[in-house]
């Protein structure tokens, strides 16, 4: 009998990391494992000893359908760094301890670049004891932002998402016959990859946004007020799509101009909310017209009633791919999709070294923007829209999508 | 052969207004009226001599299908209060010789208690001059505050959305192990039926809300700390909803309260957006937690793609009862909606004069209202439910949802 599993989600969820998680399950169950463990918030709760047997509540395919369809980390999440062993090697016997109480052979952490340098570190640590437990990462984060694969499962969800909400927000904005401008701030602090989704809402019958602000390009008010006005002398009604991130030329954050302390939490921490808000406001003042702001926040990483089947089913293919590894004797890597051709469009999995995932970011290439006309160029698009394709259908009761909680 | 219909759509958009249409559009059809004008941007745009023949353009039942899933207002809104009579006489003769030109016999307005304003103002002219156009009134609005009917076409699946995102953003907001606010804040300016229709997200796989802030219930900002301060001893992660018009005992709204001039337009119109961000952040301060406002926004208004289909048949209902109305020989009413029983649910539609609703509101019962534990009781939630069941499946393409445009 093989040794058993554990699995982690950790990093903010998406819409379709359960889904990696029941792929997991699922290849786990089927490889004949006793006992699939569960980390209940992550490597952090798992600290504190918080686990439990997924063995003993997926005791159907229904719950697994459930499973898929419903937002949120299952398992809970956490944003914890561990230590290096160098600075502190307690954590590390604590878990290693665990693992080997539990008859660990294989552990699975579902996150973005910090969860991979979460695997790099325990997986170092494991060949420095001898330990055999095979660790491998699997991808997921709404932003985009891994490096080494094509793609991340919860961007399309995320995409699809935003795309949908931004056709009918360009319609409603049509409504009256008047210049009005709406801004609609997507989340995105270093890399646009989900602002410039928003490029796929135009299509047959939708004019889609008219400019496009990614974190990418640094951004000028001055310009950005001109180009409205030009906009509104041909369209009254104008939309926008920005990124939480867009800077300045200084490198400062458009959001760090909000002169209220509002966009401040207790612990000082700025949050990136507000840019939208601002350049609408700015906007506003300066061509004397209606201006809104539409803040998409973290509806964007949990709206699963609107996900995409090719997420859906590429995050179930990440996490069954990552138990297939282990159980060929891997370690130390991460899962990544690879696309094999756009159309008809094929993908396949892949592995890399998560140590060269792990604290890095991946931006929009410059080659797809298009900064004359403050938008996205055709690659993009051809890149972005096999990812949305196709529904998982919710399961509604009682007039509202039906997930599976602990 | 019956005179021609003319056809209007005023107001805010609502996800369903467009059914409405077709229900007015399909059922004047049947009756074998030659041409179905209308309006564009509703009575305003008709004092520009701005319309069309919509049997020109509606010439499948596809594209009745479509239109029955598209958002915003198909023929573009005003926000337009009609001169009295006494006050300018011009819009009145320009109006009335327009219809005589097209041959007009029935108009029929979609709005809220505004646009009844306008069908009372024109009718009541009509009688004046011995006009037999019959003029009838079909209600919208998410708001759901139209006095007379038991509720309005538009609030179901404005509801429907809210509850969706409520249950999904509760999943979310548990993910991680510490103490977080997260206030979601609703349209309503006087009216809380919506911020109510959080109430909606509770059921057996979720939570809820743990606090609903109506408007109708004055806000105290210390009591509303102290009881997030208690909630968060048991269970760190805390969601509420708040109306965006929530108003303090002296009468100002909260969002008045927030020190920026972000949230005036350049007009100088206070919008009510901000009541959430400010609770939000005066929590965050007082509790030393993260704290993250989401306003839905318009997104309320215009979420089509997850539409309630009970709502969708029964806009489309009083846009046909309308009608009916119109050949019966009636004029300056209003369809209503009158609910039969809840179990099963079943309703139909009634009549009422415009005057009984035009410039009036209804707010939420108090007795429904459960002031101790700031929530809403019993009676709201089965009132609310059966307006919220089944789904309207969009038509998907590219992966996308499918509308018509003009």
């Amino acid at each position: 009998m093989p040794k058993n599993v554990i699995v982690g989600q950790s990093g903010g969820p998406t819409a379709v990391i359960n889904s990696s998680l029941a792929g997991v399950f699922q290849t786990a169950q089927a490889k004949g494992v006793k006992h699939i463990y569960g980390m209940l918030n992550g490597i952090q709760g798992l600290l504190d000893s918080r686990y439990l047997d997924l063995c003993e509540v997926f005791t159907s395919n229904l719950h697994i359908e459930l499973l898929k369809r419903t937002p949120s980390s299952y398992l809970g999440s956490c944003r914890f760094k561990l230590p290096t062993p160098e600075q502190d090697i307690r954590p590390y016997q604590q878990l290693f301890e665990l693992f080997k109480k539990l008859e660990i052979g294989y552990l699975f952490y579902i996150g973005g670049n910090d969860s991979m340098d979460t695997i790099d570190k325990l997986s170092k640590y494991a060949e420095t004891i001898g330990s055999d437990i095979r660790m491998i990462g699997v991808p997921k984060t709404i932003d985009n932002d891994l490096p080494e694969t094509d793609h991340t499962p919860g961007f399309g969800s995320a995409a699809k998402y935003v795309a949908t909400t931004v056709k009918e927000l360009v319609r409603d904005s049509l409504v009256y016959n008047e210049k009005r401008l709406t801004v609609v701030e997507t989340m995105g602090r270093n890399a646009g990859w989900l602002t410039a989704a928003t490029a796929l809402a135009k299509c047959e019958d939708n004019e889609g946004v008219d400019m496009i602000y990614l974190p990418e390009v640094p951004f000028d008010m001055d310009d950005f007020i001109d180009r409205i006005d030009k906009l509104q002398k041909f369209n009254p009604s104008v939309v926008i799509a920005v990124s939480e991130g867009v800077k300045l030329t200084d490198g400062r954050y458009v959001c760090e101009l909000t002169s209220s302390s509002e966009y401040v939490d207790s612990f000082g921490h700025v949050s990136l909310s507000g840019a939208g808000h601002y350049m609408a406001n700015m906007a506003a003042k300066a061509l004397k017209c209606k201006a809104r702001c539409v803040e998409l926040s973290t509806l964007q990483r949990c709206s699963s009633h609107i996900s995409s089947l090719v997420d859906t089913t590429e995050a179930f293919q990440v996490g069954s791919a990552a138990v297939q590894a282990g159980f060929d004797g891997k370690t130390q890597q991460m899962v990544t999709l690879k696309r094999l051709s756009n159309d008809p469009y094929q993908c396949t999995t892949g592995l890399v070294p998560v140590s060269a995932v792990a604290n890095k970011e991946r931006i929009v290439p410059l080659e797809w923007i298009d900064i004359e006309n403050v938008h996205v160029k055709k690659p993009f698009l051809d890149y972005a829209r096999p990812l949305i394709q196709a529904e998982l259908t919710p399961f509604f009761v009682e007039g509202l999508p039906r997930h599976i909680r602990l």
